[in-house]
């Protein structure tokens, strides 16, 4: 352990200290998570059969449980240090108005183009796709951080890049629109008149704003129908994990410099993949028993797939024509309220994530809206940075946690991911403001009628 | 100079090693800019007069031309930590794009919420308003970059920060209003029935959206006429530029840690407090006969003060209820066209900017706003960050430089300022993707109505 130094505001790790390799935890899992089945035989995926959907390497990252590191290329290592490394921040001013004896740290992934950690993952899923001389990428977005992230990344490379955005978000949100846009990609309202998918909703429902397993079902489509294309998606697939492992690595290099030791990890869930990021390697010192970390995955009230969902075989998407995946589920025709705003609205959770939930790795909390966006508000009026409301579910918990301390008088370290600003999300902010935001959570029966959507083989 | 090391892609310095205090370049300009007049009576305005519009600290700041460094108090450095330092960005990227042996440099200040420099000074005058005893502070604001930076600062220090916002941007840039409302602040859509200027203007043109002037004259009217109020502005006065002096503070401080020595330096122009902050200690080194630097001023063509104004005594505002200042102008009835997107609209100069331009310290150039946001869309698919389009006149020169030098094969050391991020002007990257921007240079006549418009007395 270093030598305890005066902590600065924000820590940036040197250049040459950045990760090199990126971790990949299910190697050090005993219990790993359960493989991908395919939706029609149940039996599990096979490396051919996902490589007609996603790019030949990044199947073999999906698939691989037990090379701890993989390195991280070149080209990709020069993009990362374009928007990185992402500062750890001491959160002294949110310290000091607390008035607890808790030490407060964020990694705060907001300050690049996409607004969120999303970036991660696209650039190393667009470097593959170009290794492997495509032409481009398909993908959908809901909100938009991933369509921009990908936009980003692709234009880097020269890509093409075909977003499937959501009908409502792509009329609600231009904004994010045109940073895709002004990137080169192309980005069509979903559902669409360019797939047969799109064109089949779009008779059985005129008037549809669309959804994410719609705009997943066309994305998939053209990927597969068109040549030198492929498939990426920006959460839940254990390659998006493994990329995002870069923030955790970061996290903890910062800490060891100044000799810096962890009780308490929080991260928001949705997919998991800024959760998994983030708490990768010290999941992994618990899983070698090196050390012990009270790790929190905190989701929405609305969406509580960890906290109240199932832990089984369920479809990644609504359509289900993607593989089945052991994790903890709410069931894939499960849909959280319209009246919730704060994102983290996938169904299901990352089978890494749910493994080591499972295993008592990890623990689990759900929060209410209003109180997310209570500690979002308090959060940027003390600290400066606006969260977007994904990013204010581990705030929450992280205020909450250290105002425990003040009441024990215990002075713990806790750690959040902070993944990104809220600049694009000012209308649930404005919905906030203006006290018309209320909180939803499912009752049990609705609940129990997702559940009962389950493919019939886990039953 | 430091021993030459291998320059990362981003330069932060240590905070030990930020500015402790500002730099007042008015103490080392021999020919010091002109005072302030009183509208009424052409006669220098007194501390006093000044007083009953601005903090008493602050005037001391705006009429200081002799003391070099004012201190910056501990609180606005504790302010400053929490975004700040900002990095001094190696433009490996775009260097790589352009083939260009020039070493191409950019001090990047849209890491924050307000999305801009605006915040250092804004965090100042906060302080010096709370130092005050003062309830509240009152500003307008156009495309809203001040007013979030003001009503962030206000919201640290527990002020009330009153801000009235051009009615078609309020509007317009609904996000904008609701970052401020998130901060506590109270935005009205100008002109508003609460001032007695507004209630008129509303009576002559019923169906206005406002003008910057007309909240302006709303501002000042609030804050000489409610107990424990001042008014507050974001540009254009020198106690801006001197808080604004931060960046160019830490942007020497990190080339000299490095051994860079800057041939060309750029900056864009609004009402200068950009690029007088960025500039001033090189400007400074230039009026001590310390060193030589091409320094570039980047006006839009729409809006060309510096390069076809006229440098006299003009009225700071379209009310003629402000001072005089002497600077280069294109007189206060110029307002640019509608068409114009580009921001850096104000039709004066700060006066220490206009001095040092008069004296041949710096030189301009103007652009037209196409070529800016062909620029501004090459730089963020490049270098990963979308720029802010007033940022993006700096882009622009800094890429035209960088090809001179490809052209020569001289090795130049280019520095820019990139003062902010444009997630909030995408309707404007929206006309440039659309191919419906168009570029507007106003004629000689148009530009000789503005200027006949000068107080007589300068004639």
């Amino acid at each position: 352990m270093a030598e305890q130094r005066e902590i600065p505001y924000k820590i940036y790790l040197d250049e040459k200290d950045m990760p090199k390799a990126w971790y990949n935890v299910r190697a050090d899992m005993k219990n790993k998570p359960a493989p991908l089945l395919n939706p029609h035989t149940f039996a599990p995926m096979t490396a051919e059969e996902l490589e007609k959907v996603f790019c030949t390497e990044l199947v073999k990252q999906e698939l691989d449980d037990t090379n701890p590191y993989i390195a991280i290329p070149q080209e990709i290592q020069s993009f990362y240090k374009m928007y990185r490394p992402s500062p750890l921040v001491r959160a002294y001013c949110l310290e000091e108005k607390l008035q607890t004896p808790a030490k407060i740290y964020y990694k705060f992934e907001g300050n690049n183009t996409s607004g969120s950690h999303k970036l991660n993952s696209a650039i190393a899923q667009a470097y593959y796709a170009k290794q492997q001389g495509l032409k481009g990428v398909t993908t959908e977005t809901g909100a938009g951080q991933w369509g921009t992230a990908l936009a980003m990344a692709c234009s880097y490379f020269g890509l093409e890049c075909q977003v499937y955005m959501v009908k409502v978000s792509y009329q609600q949100k231009p904004f994010r629109r045109e940073v895709m846009r002004t990137y080169g990609a192309s980005v069509t309202p979903s559902p669409s008149e360019t797939t047969a998918m799109g064109r089949k909703i779009l008779q059985e429902f005129p008037g549809t704003t669309g959804s994410l397993g719609c705009a997943i079902s066309e994305a998939v489509e053209v990927a597969t129908g068109r040549e030198g294309y492929r498939y990426v998606l920006g959460s839940v697939l254990n390659q998006v994990l493994l990329h995002q492992s870069v923030i955790g690595l970061e996290t903890k290099a910062a800490m060891d410099q100044y000799g810096i030791k962890a009780d308490i990890i929080i991260g928001c869930a949705g997919g998991g993949s800024n959760l998994g990021g983030l708490i990768a390697p010290f999941a992994g010192e618990m899983l070698r028993g090196e050390a012990d970390y009270r790790i929190i995955a905190v989701e929405p009230a609305s969406c509580p797939s960890l906290t109240r969902g199932q832990f089984a075989y369920d479809y990644c998407d609504t359509g289900k024509v993607c593989p089945l995946c052991k994790m903890y589920t709410l069931g894939s025709g499960f849909i959280p309220s319209g009246n919730h705003a704060g994102g983290l609205r996938y169904h299901g959770m990352n089978s890494v994530v749910s493994q080591l939930y499972h295993d008592g790795i990890i623990e689990a909390t759900s929060v209410e809206q209003t109180k997310i966006f209570e500690a979002a508000q308090y959060f940027a009026r003390v600290e400066g940075i606006l969260p977007a409301p994904e990013s204010s579910h581990a705030i929450r918990v992280a205020i909450d946690e250290a105002v425990k301390c003040r009441e024990t008088g215990e002075e713990k370290t806790i750690v959040f991911g902070l993944t990104g600003t809220g600049y694009f999300d000012m209308v649930a902010y404005e919905k906030f403001n203006d006290k018309t935001m209320w909180d939803y959570v499912p009752t049990d029966e609705e609940l129990a009628q997702g559940l009962a959507g389950l493919p019939k083989m886990d039953k």
